[in-house]
């Protein structure tokens, strides 16, 4: 495994690899490897002749009050796992060669980064698809691996390849959890263990209301009633929002069309977290 | 020749010639070709393998009371040309495919984006941005050729390609110039007889700021006030901006240092023309 730190090294390297007319599959990281991310570089690994994984807190995706300094990180770890991964090569910049320019340039994917996650972090994603933009001309890939834990930022990406006509297959793979049905996150470090047993809510209120909808449900109000009701079952638990939504537009649904996400993010203690999940009836 | 006008076709050419080594060179133009793209189109032809131009009047670099309707366009006569200077390749993309996604994805490189054209454009260099970022994506280009009479411009795509990692060479030429100094732009053809001759001024004003430098002032006020006497020599013009700064940050310098570029713009009846200079001691 070869760990490169410097961007045009890594550009050089990407080059050399397509030019041996070799597939790169790309995993963006921000470290603290979990589950998550290992189910995605095992399937990057299966589909692709060489894959690389990214390490990078990139700081212009917080806001100033969030949890930047502090969001968890674990170098040896996270290499020891992309090791043991089969990753060919990890990408560990630097944010000052990352930043460097006088006058920023920036990525922005309007309207659908406004909502919901983007409503709460301003700034949030525009942050997001600067690096992606960022990372991907840097890494070259043909392919890019992402969580659907993160539903809104996959959807952002996909529209920032379109929009940009960036080269780029955007692989969305499931949501992995815990055996008790929480969504892996680095940021469940943060739990202590009240809050740990407390966040397993979110899994239930989701799972409990595609039961409903399956079970024939289709007024949508009343499905979000339910999932707030359990949610707020929790005390300590306080919900930033419950969204039901077309997944591509994700705009609103008052009832089942095709197929639709809901997404909830709530906040325990000083964490926040996110979850979502894709129903069809 | 070839004509290409589908997005994803050009993206699979561009990847066959990049795996057969061959180094492409990339002209991106809004057609009406005059002598300042040939010369970019010969610089490109004796450097690279592969010579690509693109033809876009591209609509997000418009404002909504500027001229994208009536902007010149002959695309036969430039297909001519193309082929005479030697173009392997011809992108004539559809403005419905360039701009089809719901939710538009913009570039801005900041700051440098707001000041002089930017300034009197509003929103105009994050559609000439964007769209580079789009012809890049699309063309896979090795280097991209710009003339420097756009200098803004050419700063732009510089602060771009730098800030995204976008691994294309900007390589930026010459102003091309008429007999009497004026320079080349698709924007001359709207010109009557009597603008056109009033247009002169503007080389000759800063030919003789020049002069005045080189000859040892240093006062860059004086220089610029020199420069607009000469301009309002001309009745009918009216002068948007005369500035004078640094080449690279395009802060206003009030003395030389290095070197620097004074740029103006000015409208003679409806239309803007503009011009600069690189001086250096």
């Amino acid at each position: 495994m070869n760990i490169i730190t410097d961007i045009s090294e890594m550009q050089k390297v990407a080059d050399s690899f397509r030019l041996q007319g070799r597939r790169i599959g790309f995993v963006p990281t921000m470290g603290f490897l979990h589950e998550g991310h290992l189910s995605l570089i095992r399937h990057a690994r299966q589909m692709f002749d060489i894959v690389v994984v990214s390490i990078f807190v990139n700081p212009i995706q917080f806001g100033p009050s969030e949890d930047f300094d502090r969001y968890p990180r674990d170098e040896d770890g996270d290499l020891a796992k992309c090791k043991a991964g089969g990753v060919d090569i990890v990408f560990l910049p630097d944010a000052k060669e990352m930043y460097s320019t006088q006058d920023a340039v920036t990525v922005s994917v309007e309207r659908i980064s406004d909502i919901m996650e983007g409503a709460i972090r301003p700034g949030h994603y525009r942050g997001v698809a600067t690096v992606v933009a960022k990372l991907f001309h840097i890494v070259k890939p043909h392919a890019a691996f992402f969580g659907q834990k993160d539903y809104q930022q996959c959807i952002i990406i996909k529209r920032l390849v379109k929009g940009l006509n960036i080269d780029v297959d955007i692989v969305i793979r499931p949501t992995v959890r815990e055996a008790d049905g929480l969504a892996m996150s680095s940021r469940n470090a943060y739990l202590n263990e009240k809050e740990r047993r407390a966040a397993t809510v979110i899994f239930r209120a989701l799972s409990s209301a595609e039961h409903l909808i399956k079970s024939g449900v289709k007024d949508m109000e009343h499905v979000r009633s339910r999932i707030q009701a359990t949610l707020q079952e929790e005390k300590g638990l306080n919900i930033d929002y419950i969204q039901i939504v077309d997944p591509d537009t994700l705009m609103p649904l008052q009832s089942m069309v095709n197929n639709l996400v809901i997404l909830v993010a709530v906040r325990l203690g000083n964490t926040r977290l996110i979850d979502n999940v894709h129903i069809w009836p």
